[in-house]
């Protein structure tokens, strides 16, 4: 699944003791000449080695022509030599004993041709042999304000280097890492840990960055921008600690509408997006799944504060009342909820509102609030302290500088976690601003969309670091969950399967499944329908034709003998006019299942997630409306509650036109079982669709009607 | 429908010769003294008369003790009294024939109260009276850039006063519209020509003052936040005349999540809530709908180049690989299309970027294009030429000031519409920045958002005011829709009408719906079957049992006399268990119609738009995922067609699963035919479910199988 390198301490990479730039330059506006002037100015305090055959002095600091000429081994060498270069200096660097080199040089897999892509699996072998770790290539390597280390040709670096922050951005991307993220995020007043452009990960990857940046002091939140990662284990074990250190991941997934275009031959296969299983794995592993860059750091704002709500009730108050009409609007398309007020609290405020009825939440103080800081301050207070709201987010208008400090000061002292939502200015110091605030820790927005999808984003972190507590993240096989009979069951079958065969192996694991027999004859066909007892529905049985109703090769509802005879005869012919060449098993004999909720549930194998399993309400809803929701193998109780939850049909199983509640345990068990299985035969299943399982009413069960596995 | 006023001229309101303030001040920190100081400071031209018993000077004016002293009328008198003394204040204004005056105090319909709904009809029978019209009461009255008039209290307005711009705001809520709004708008670098803050709206309403901003030269976009509007006829005039003059209407409408608590009897008249009839209007009206403050001026930056995109393809180029693709799915989401380029250009561009292979679009001009802004131009000329592409958003990075402005000349002067994304800085010239391009008319975008909304807005603008040029935005009466007939055999009919009574409503007017009968006796329902031949439905008939199959009194698929007979027996039988009481006019005989798909069509009244229709696909579709499209009664086939291809289910209409295409057309020609009827009968139907509409293959047309309708 994976091919790349586990996690490795690379703390001499980011915070070299001494740097060597191979292709410094002080000439003209090159890349190694951008490169080696931010390095010298960004107040490195180790020895810097500029390496350049062609000088003997750049930017008055002694040049080598070569590795060999300098007099220590450097902890970390950028390499911005020709392509066709790279690998003859990266040998130099292996006899030197260097540790770690980051390769600026492009003309690898990026280039999308044979050629680059074999450079790049050269750059994987020579690091594998050699133990000298990469970063790059094509890539624009770290900026470490912690260290005060940048080896970066970046113009958002120029001038005076600002202060250490908690901030750390990974980006595969250089420009969009250190522009769109990096510098934005610092003009609204952040500062930034260590910033990351990592390029094409021949060796190290975006998450070996995100690890080092989860493990320093000085980081609280990281930012990631990525085309994607390669491993889904190493994700997993990134999130996991993320939540253990209380240090929320946000990440932004660069190509998410890219169309995943994947052979496959069942229903799950097919229509799974390669954008859907990581926005899954993500929700799934606690990770902050945003959509542009300023989302990003917008929502860092508060997560750095590192105070997470209890829950999505949140409150607001203002002296303006188009904004909290707004707020509402916003927060309940954000699932954000906006309690009634407690009457204890109902009655404080009616204290400082007097005159007014109820008072609603979120709160128009009226005019009421305006030039009267203390009092607007009290009203916050008491809404604060009601128990029923976790999160405060009050809104400010057009200020003093005084009653601003004295909205900013709440927010920071608020028994709950808060962000101040600041919609205009400070008319008696026109120049202070909310970028003031943020440099200052407190966490201040502009617009309503952003304050309150980061209060969800601190919400639904805590309430991932809460099940990580408590370790109700970790999945559990079911006890009678039998893997080897499953397995067992497998080896004994033919390479390509029937329904039916398909069935045995969900059977064998414990998956409730229909009553059926093959026939191979019509007599044992009415002899089986008789054993049955009831109507029964009639298969064709054959490894060629999968697609058993658009070959008519199926009878439904039969009772009696002289039917089910009939039937058999019907079902043989219909299939041999459709494949005449096909390999006729016999037909399959089936209970009819009473009636019940379609559901279509699936295992799909992603390439860099491993085993999915996917859930949704049968025909148009998985076919037209794309209704599904995934989760990587295996899932808990709960996170299969949860993918049924996110389904836009999930009423249905609530009952509708007065049809019974379906039996969510049995359909939650069913999502639990299939995801175990997905993960205990990874090897041996590529893709399995049960489509239709019937859910029947509470109570009375699931089971699979129909079933298509594909092996790997 | 209405108890607006009929658009009237207030250029004297907006723009008086002379000025009273009525409650003038200069003492504390009052709503009096800021609003006379910012009268006084905002640069008017003409006289300023405050009025206060209790001054003789204020800010060094002579002051008043009341309009009958002031030496002439003035235009446009400005009330801050207390609540109880507004009534004589203004009959003062009436006796003085003074023409506008705006309420300021509070007190009125805003507080919910009996007292102050009377006051506030007070109001608006004191303005009918009189000829006095009124701006508010509880606003925040107009600021005029124009002229150089405000008179408003908010601390937005204090400083220097900037030029005039081209964008016209009108809002219900003061802090919302001054701040939120026209403040942060100024902030991004937009000048404004008109605000207005429109209070309770008892005379003059948002859309007077938008039509004041629409027909001034000064303005190119107006920017409206409401919590609603009183008349949609009003609204449609509004939007007609934006079409005609090119000059867009964005529209907030705050409250949007607020449920539309409506008792219905119908189906459509259940599910539709007041926001979904809203949405319609915006859309069919050619209004631009946003959801936050800020994505109102966001979108003012390129709609006010007056250009619109003949089309949804876009095209973008950068030196940046990351942002590139961060444009492209946020492109893909807002249903922006990145068409491949014409071979003419991709030979063009290859010339740019030797060695590349096919330019894809958005194109990664690689680092190619960094400090070479003569090729980047020239490659974007080539690009923005391309007969594929209607719009053009290049990205640029960290660049210096001249290369900037060369790529600010490039949006000026491209042949196609065309926004700048400028993701990063200036690094010779940190203080320059996108709000000084903006300033200088530059459409400039920070963040791929709100620059392709922009877009998309332009491009939907435009196709707007093309349809209006066409003249195709006026729906047409089919000329066989019979509304006197119709409106006759509604006329005949009792006042609570059966399924079969409703569908002979629709079928007067012209409407497709099911063979049927009425059966007064098992003899008389056996004879009806043979007569309509196959298979029949049975379904009571009585005024008082709406819902027939939870009564239990339906039968379907009858065939032979027998099962007619029965079955007839059967429903009477159901009808008395559920009813005892109701009165039951007999059976009703239908044919089964063939399959086909089933849809959902209504009718319901707006109290704002009036009759409504609504088009959805059947049962679970529209009661659990309520996948519903609204339109203002009547329609255009284009519009009806829209509706159709706004379902998420829109996909079972062309066939799923080997079904067969459905009669798009004659689905279309019913929601217009039905539409009409919502029109023409608006008087005497509230409320209208067609449900199910049976759509059959192409060519085989549509068929109301039931029918639901309540007069009004």
């Amino acid at each position: 699944m994976t091919e790349s390198a586990p996690y490795t301490d690379i703390s001499r990479l980011i915070a070299p003791r001494s740097v060597a730039l191979i292709g410094a330059s002080d000439r003209g506006e090159t890349f190694g000449t951008r490169v080696f002037r931010q390095l010298c100015n960004f107040g490195f305090a180790g020895p810097i080695y500029p390496i350049n055959p062609r000088a003997t002095e750049l930017n008055g600091r002694k040049c080598y022509p070569n590795l060999a000429a300098l007099p220590e081994t450097p902890d970390h060498v950028g390499i911005i030599v020709a392509t066709e270069r790279v690998f003859d200096v990266l040998e130099e660097c292996a006899a030197r004993g260097v540790p770690f080199a980051t390769v600026y040089s492009a003309g690898f897999s990026e280039m999308g041709t044979p050629e680059g892509r074999e450079r790049q699996a050269k750059l994987v072998q020579f690091s594998r042999r050699t133990g000298v770790r990469l970063m790059g290539p094509n890539c624009n390597g770290v900026i470490n304000y912690v260290d005060a280390f940048a080896m970066a040709s970046t113009a958002a670096i120029a001038g005076p280097r600002p202060p250490a922050g908690d901030i750390g951005v990974v980006s595969h991307s250089g420009g969009f890492g250190q522009i769109s993220v990096m510098w934005r995020a610092m003009d609204i007043g952040l500062h930034i840990s260590y910033e990351a452009s990592v390029g094409n990960e021949a060796d190290l990857d975006s998450l070996d960055f995100a690890r080092f940046m989860l493990r320093s002091d000085a980081t609280r939140v990281i930012l990631m921008a990525i085309e994607g990662i390669k491993d889904g284990a190493k994700l997993l074990a990134l999130a996991r600690e993320a939540a253990e250190r209380e240090k929320p991941i946000v990440v932004l997934k660069l190509g998410r509408t890219a169309s995943g275009v994947r052979a496959a031959a069942s229903h799950t296969g097919t229509i799974a997006g390669v954008d859907d299983i990581y926005d899954a794995a993500f929700r799934q592993f606690g990770m902050i799944r945003v959509h542009e860059a300023n989302e990003l750091y917008e929502t860092a704002v508060l997560l750095r504060t590192g105070r997470w709500p209890k829950g999505r009730r949140a409150a607001s108050a203002a002296a303006t009342g188009g904004n909290i009409v707004q707020l509402a609007d916003v927060g309940d398309t954000l699932g954000i909820e906006w309690p009634e007020y407690s009457p204890e609290t109902q009655a404080k405020l009616a204290e400082f509102m007097p005159g007014y009825g109820k008072v609603s939440n979120p709160t128009d103080m009226t005019s009421l609030a305006t030039g009267e800081p203390e009092k607007f301050r009290a009203a916050l207070n008491a809404i604060a302290a009601d128990p029923v709201i976790d999160a405060v987010t009050p809104i400010f208008a057009f200020l003093s500088r005084k009653d601003i400090e004295h909205g900013a000061a709440f927010v920071r002292e608020c028994v709950k976690p808060a962000a101040m939502l600041w919609i205009g200015g400070c008319y008696d110091d026109r120049a202070f601003g909310p970028k003031d605030l943020v440099a200052a820790g407190v966490p201040v927005y502009r617009n309503a969309l952003p304050c309150l999808r980061a209060v969800r984003a601190a919400a639904d972190f805590g309430a991932f670091v809460a099940r990580h507590r408590a370790g109700s993240d970790v999945p559990v096989r079911p006890a009678d969950a039998d893997a080897d009979g499953a397995r067992r069951a497998l080896e004994t079958l033919p390479r390509k399967l029937t329904e039916r065969e398909a069935k045995q192996v969900l059977s064998a694991y414990g998956f409730p499944v229909t009553r059926e027999r093959l026939a191979r004859s019509a007599d044992e066909a009415v002899a089986q329908a008789r054993n049955l007892e009831g109507r029964v529905a009639l298969k064709i049985d054959s490894p060629d034709i999968q697609h058993k109703t658009e070959a008519g090769a199926i009878r439904l509802g039969l009772q009696g003998d002289d039917a089910v005879r009939q039937g058999y005869i019907d079902v043989v012919a219909a299939a041999q006019r459709h494949s005449p060449e096909a390999k006729l098993n016999g037909v399959l004999v089936q209970e009819m299942a009473s009636s019940g909720t379609e559901m279509m549930l699936g295992i799909v194998r992603d390439p860099v997630f491993g085993p999915v399993v996917a859930a949704g309400l049968g025909g148009i809803h998985v076919e037209v409306l794309r209704d599904i929701a995934y989760r990587i193998a295996p899932v808990t109780p709960d996170e299969a509650g949860k993918m049924l939850r996110e389904l836009r049909g999930y009423k249905v199983l609530e009952g509708v036109r007065g049809a019974k509640p379906a039996d969510m345990d049995a359909l939650v068990a069913a999502i639990v079982r299939l995801s175990w299985l997905a993960h205990d035969l990874a090897g041996e299943i590529a893709e399995l669709d049960v489509n239709p399982l019937l859910v029947f009413e509470r109570g009375a069960g699931v089971k699979a009607v129909d079933a298509l596995l594909v092996r790997r």
